[in-house]
């Protein structure tokens, strides 16, 4: 399935709907039957996916370098539909040392949506406590990270993250062509000025929120994570095991609220 | 820098002006002088951006683990400004195994742009010959793309890679929350169905134009590849140097045209 139902608590109005999100879940691929990597993706095609990844990874050159892809059955019930195995041609040398995109050696990591969260939950504690915030202080953030964006009014091509205080300071803004850098940069910051854990902020990320990004965020303890863009359904399922408050498309006059509502005070 | 400026052509009118685009270089990270991984960001901030890969890695979980991050000096010009190095305090244990992004184990990957761009083109030959191509049949392209995206005009939250023949069929499309597995969906589809190389063709995709995306369309033999959204600066390099065609901010009425102009017409 490549999309999610979730409810959803839309603003203005406070009505619980529900929404229709990007279904984001780990994909591992084995290499005759060799685990070699895990891809953050939105199931379908998968054995497309593991044919490009292995023909842009300079693994396989030809359509008749793989005998083979399968889709891995017989598998516990949390990876099921998420593993493929390419059978490769006897003539095929893998030279793993190739890879160059998350790349696993153990088998710890997680192969799956809930064992992923599992494995994250064993190092990271839900988030208590955190601000109430109101619906126009929301509404406020946005403008005010656009105009703090010097890089993007410049070229329309970098991604941007703002850490607020709850009383609506901007505490820092960094900017990236790469999401997860533009975090780790606001992460960094607060790391370096001896400001961890961030449990009295709210993150604003410029596009949509993925699992990555609540992961990280979860990680600085910080309570609110919210996006102009949308959420993927594994962002959705971390923050609330979390118990992180998301908000997803946030804009001048809108947002909806996906988890931790218990933190949006009237 | 976190902006470069490029030379491109502007339609309608055709007049070549001057650009600001994001920059986008390798930055690799050492711990206690070991390479651990390698991120392509904007530049700035790198000291920020270490500690928070290394805090959110798992490796690092308070000021006191760092005793220091150098930016690393006495490095070949091509590197310079390039590598980040944290020494860590004695006490930190270093689980290498923990790492989940972008880790190399030799050094022949690159460290900076210019040598991943050595890197790439000891295999990849730059394109010659693909179709050429009119103001028209380009502007013509977004219209289609959106119409070939359910999942994005449910959710919102997905990426789309189309592909394109000459005479202006879409050949296929794929969505998801990952850019990069878009295009290799699109790219297993069209391995699996030996249609490779992509000579013939023009690689559309829904947001910005990353250096790893231009990489992958190279890879496949792809003359054009077009953005709804901004190329980065290593992206542009990395077309020039492939003698690729491409185009940036897509629209119905114009675009940016930034490399391999002889292959647009009137």
């Amino acid at each position: 399935m490549s999309t999610v139902e979730v409810p959803v608590t839309r603003w203005p109005g406070g009505l619980v709907e529900n929404d229709v999100i990007a279904a984001e879940e780990p994909l591992e691929i084995r290499v005759n039957g060799r685990s070699i990597a895990i891809t953050m993706r939105t199931p379908g095609h998968d054995r497309e996916l593991a044919a490009g990844f292995l023909l842009t990874e300079g693994i396989i050159q030809q359509p008749d370098d793989v005998r083979d892809i399968l889709l891995c059955r017989d598998l516990p019930e949390a990876q099921a539909g998420n593993v493929v195995d390419a059978l490769l041609a006897a003539t095929v040398q893998v030279d793993l040392a190739k890879l160059t995109r998350h790349v696993f050696g153990s088998s710890s990591c997680g192969l799956c949506g809930k064992a992923t969260l599992d494995a994250i939950f064993q190092n990271v504690a839900p988030i208590s406590g955190g601000p109430q915030l109101t619906p126009a202080f929301l509404t406020s953030l946005p403008g005010r990270l656009r105009m703090s964006q010097p890089g993007f009014a410049i070229t329309g091509g970098l991604h941007a993250s703002a850490l607020f205080s709850a009383a609506g300071e901007l505490l820092v803004v960094r900017e990236d062509v790469g999401r997860h850098n533009a975090l780790d940069k606001v992460l960094g910051w607060a790391m370096l000025q001896n400001r961890l854990p961030l449990g009295g902020t709210i993150l604003l990320v410029s596009g949509r929120v993925s699992f990555e990004l609540v992961q990280k965020a979860l990680i600085a303890g910080i309570p609110w994570i919210a996006g102009i863009g949308a959420p993927s359904s594994l962002a959705v399922e971390c923050a609330a095991r979390g118990a992180q408050t998301l908000v997803g498309f946030l804009k001048s006059n809108r947002f909806n609220l996906y988890t931790g509502r218990e933190r949006l005070r009237d």
